[in-house]
């Protein structure tokens, strides 16, 4: 059991937030007044190996294990959680595309993915089948030459931005058994978007709905077997759970450091904030939360490394504790702000708002709850 | 001992929810997304009593009690917290002008602003005076007409579209004692007004920072006697504290209401999710947070009105727990809506970012909490 | 609307205070101790009336409103929460029987009730059907002079030092419409009582199981009508969910003003504890949720008292919120004792034995959520 | 990074969870409710190395890091966290007295303490010093041929039924810099011991003042140099937060696998419990609690073994984090068991009363919060 970083680690970490304050840090602001997709900074990310960070090294990937790709992701999201959090789902959709892909598919697109030329969304979520994703209707029938794709998505992150799209479809029966994963071009005859939504936060990255009128897909677009894609996509999930977690972490990150350098700066009642009692307390109690909420992502990253059969419980243990806890770690460094941290100068009010979201994707934390008791109840997990 | 209302009161509720359906409700959105201060609104609003709600009659006020003012903002607050905390503020400006303004300054201004033909700020935060209003720098200094106005103020809401200033400035020594209140038009040379800050909500008022510069004060534009601003800024701040905690009820009455709908609607999993027992549960939870709210505010405006001498710690315990209370249900609410709740679309995230602000205004929480705790410790206050 | 007590209500709450102070708070540490069931103080309480606070007066009863009881049991539980629950379940059982009963039962019993000379017992719980009450099986079968009563109870205060059973019981089918309730003197042949059972706290009552065997009940010893007996169980938990609440207020008041005493009078590091900021906070937050709990209670009492449709619910929120801020008050008030708290010298630790059965018992707080999720759901309550 | 126990690790595990379960929770509750020390048991758990798991091995301890240690003291308190607490309390008497023991004191002592055949006690507390350990009052004079004891302590694990005392008294001026730490033999002239204290739980130890009038001591007892005592003492928490940390872990994953089992096994309403989702849900919540527990815990442990310099204040973080969150989910799990879990023949109030404690002693989680923020703030600790 050992709790310490490599060398190696510290080193990408490092990488990192170097590049996290040099590039994202001077930005996030404006990117999400103004809603700016940040094409250039995801391609300078591309640069370092962001783009491909546990992608397989065939199409250019790194192959890291999840939790060297947590901790990079982490100091990414300490400066810009919505930005960093796009940038996950292109990691997603790009180790997808890589591991289950078509010789022909990982050619066309592969490497332009990790090297951030190309961008991918994952379109799984429906408007009817938010966290019941096992009841979606989008359809696959077979055609001569390969698939023809009708339906639609909804919530589907940097839609309308993105050149990829991987989307779930059914190609048989209702259920999980009979869901399909495709790997379908963004400016395919028949791809529809609709208008970018207007969220509470995650400006920095469009949410479009999705529609699918009559695309035509080919064969060899198919990702795995078919009937596999629900398979796909759930472990999809696992990892997207901790990528999501590592970014409410990193969030938290970031808040708990602007707390606490203003606890030391602002002076009311002829002392510094870090004097009273009361506030010491609570910026304590946010570190506690924060160190429990990363070691929470870590373990849950190393069982997933380790292809552990508990994976899935740890992962969705780890998204619901470290969203909570980055959330309500943003939300207290906000109150201790006071007024100014009610103020778009200051990035608190821009850290609750991009890491609220957290707490409802990738399955909303409800049901977390339902996948972390069913493993407790019938699956008999020995938590030790 | 009796806690229902009377039929006048449920009447007073009434007109107020059926102007919170036609003429807030439709917009608040709108305005929200826009930052449109809605003074077409808040004109009619005064049509029906709700700008002088309990100014005194003499200018035209209704005069209520501050438990009825309560019903009516409640209301309003459960359309659009941001519009209607800015008419309580409007309301409590010109409740001070009414009672401690000179006669030339009520006939000037008194009754329209109950009439709601102009509108009035609040000028007592300073940048660097937060939670500490007793060390307030502007200074008004003696003039052989009257004062001399120069120093600046923040925070302050309604600033730039508003007619009448309120403004706590020093006319003596340091601490409490020093300060005086002056009523100041919006237009006087002298006045300047910042940028419209970016905020996380409250975007239908605009918070602006004040400067006065010089700025010429007639001697009968002093609101009582010199050197009683901090008594009747404290007092203000009562009657404050009761109406933010007021809109976080009314917010997280809006917020239930729309979630329960939403449970009701919506299904997953072949059910209703009102049919989901941990949602079920939540929203008792929410009810229960919802109804102690509401009786605390209601309980601490009858000690205010009866003048009782633990009314500001009645105050300051409404104030914390109604406004702690009104965020969560909010943000349980969003979170019940699933990803529904994060769009623009749907009321959630907007009360959650509205609310968010009223627990650090009027006094942050914490502050709340001091003044509790003082009266507890020092003054031996008896809660039976 | 109005919030404060009469002159009659603040005498009883008075009378009541002293004789907590004289008559139980020396006594309680060793009744708790020593497992002493204090049956001559109860006899004391009773020449105060307070063995038939709301019992009918044509059995000696006040007939007091809910609300003005509370004020009672509030005031002698902040001294002994678990002599005081007891008294009231004695009092439900009163009521009950003056209410319901035949005229013989009521001639019989029901002076030596409200005098204190006998004491009742509510026997409802079973070993299987704990929060499940309509599934009973204990059943009365018609026999030519009245019913034999066969089956077993669990978890009855009181039992085997009391006189008086209110027994529910089978007489129909299932479901609740098959259920009555029958007064039982404790000691008729075939009655049986189970051990003392050991309790985490409420020592000051025994708790046992009462099995009956063939038990004989002349005719006149029902309840009301046949089958009339959940119905009348219902009304009862309604009142001892008010009570049980009751109690924790109380008990919550007794453990704030022992840890308002012993911040002001214990010293570390060279200050008062009372010197201590996040003390002082934690003091104003148990301040702040014992007076919203208790309005929560006397506002649930006074829509029973009124007869409210929506009585049941409001009853079940104050029962959840009441007794978990009870609780929790308690615990708090202990943890600012340090170590002093977890000793028996102190009421602390006794007092959060006593009180933490106050979320399981008269219906545990998650079925609290059950009764008041129903209601919002399917019964549309408006809260406002 | 791993966080997988060594094959070796697990079997120290192992064999703690056998012992566990064959010598300590066949009478857990009998100890607890006689309030029984289990002397005979501590000497089974000797011969198994439980006695000197991290004292020295020139002493006859195993050396272990405190790592391998929680996992030997996690097994052991999941049956029984009094019993456990006081093992581990010896442990660190032991470790203490071979560490900065003189060689005659180890020769004494050392052995007979790791193999069980003597327990010991730590002599910190001070019934006015209580969170300020610095301003202990006990006093040791210099005398002919070593030292005089005079003062007293309280609140003493263990005291009248152990051999050896750790003691820290004053030797010097006042503050930390004045106190050394000595061993006392338990029967020497002149220590004397009160009355065994009432408490909440932690029956099977008991807890007495012990007070020193003119105790003779040899020079060779004083442990390490003369004014090192506070320095040895704040040594000794580090590794006693670490140790009760490990104790509500434990105890908590007890409560859990009660809570779980009694979920499946009992039925309401014609379903298991378990099949209730809130129920679930609170299954989950608290084993993610559990889980982060731990991970503090071990994470904690692991800085302590490398000498970390924020070794101190992660160990603070672990105690409060865990001790919070133990005694939550053991007062969870007493709800869960509904009325059962307030009964004796159920482990869960057990549990519950055993684990509040942790959340005061070895500095209450008051003080951790105290340390933290110094850290925090002054340290300018780093949590990445």
């Amino acid at each position: 059991m050992d709790f310490d970083l490599s060398e190696e680690q510290r080193a990408f970490a490092h990488t990192a937030r170097e590049f996290a304050a040099n590039e994202l840090a001077p930005h996030a602001a404006t990117w999400d007044r103004e809603s700016i997709f940040p094409r250039e900074a995801l391609a300078k990310a591309a640069a370092l190996g962001f783009c491909g960070l546990y992608a397989p090294e065939r199409i250019g990937g790194l192959a890291l294990p999840r939790l060297d790709a947590t901790l990079v992701f982490e100091e990414l999201a300490a400066a810009d959680p919505s930005t960093t959090a796009f940038l996950t789902i292109h990691n997603m959709a790009t180790w997808m595309l890589g591991t289950w892909g078509s010789p022909a598919v990982r050619e066309k697109w592969g490497e332009a993915m990790t090297r951030g030329e190309l961008l991918g969304s994952y379109c799984l979520t429906e408007p009817d089948a938010g966290s019941d994703a096992g009841s979606l209707k989008t359809r696959a029938e077979r055609a001569a030459d390969g698939w023809v794709l009708n339906g639609g998505k909804a919530f589907i992150s940097g839609a309308g931005a993105t050149d990829v799209l991987i989307v779930m479809a059914r190609t048989g029966g209702p259920g999980p058994g009979g869901v399909s994963a495709f790997v379908v071009p963004a400016d395919a005859p028949g791809v529809g978007y609709g208008k970018n939504e207007h969220k509470m936060g995650w400006h920095s990255q469009p949410t479009r709905t999705v529609s699918f009128d009559g695309v035509r897909i080919p064969a060899d677009h198919l990702l795995g077997e078919e009937g596999e894609g629900f398979r796909i996509a759930m472990k999809g999930l696992d990892g997207g759970r901790i990528n999501i977690a590592t970014c409410s972490v990193g969030a938290a990150q970031g808040a708990f450091d602007a707390a606490r350098r203003h606890l030391q700066d602002r002076r009311q009642f002829g002392q510094p904030l870090a004097a009273f009692q009361a506030l010491q307390f609570r910026l304590a109690d946010m570190a506690t939360d924060l160190v429990a909420a990363r070691q929470m992502v870590r373990l849950a990253a190393s069982r997933l490394d380790a292809g552990s059969p508990d994976a899935s419980a740890y992962c969705a243990m780890a998204k619901r504790f470290a969203t909570d806890a980055g959330f309500n770690v943003c939300n207290d460094a906000l109150q201790l702000h006071g007024g100014y941290g009610y103020l778009g100068e200051f990035p608190l009010e821009r850290l609750v708002r991009d890491t609220r979201v957290h707490q409802i994707l990738e399955g909303t934390n409800e049901i977390m709850r339902v996948i972390i008791a069913r493993k407790l109840l019938d699956g008999g997990a020995d938590l030790r």
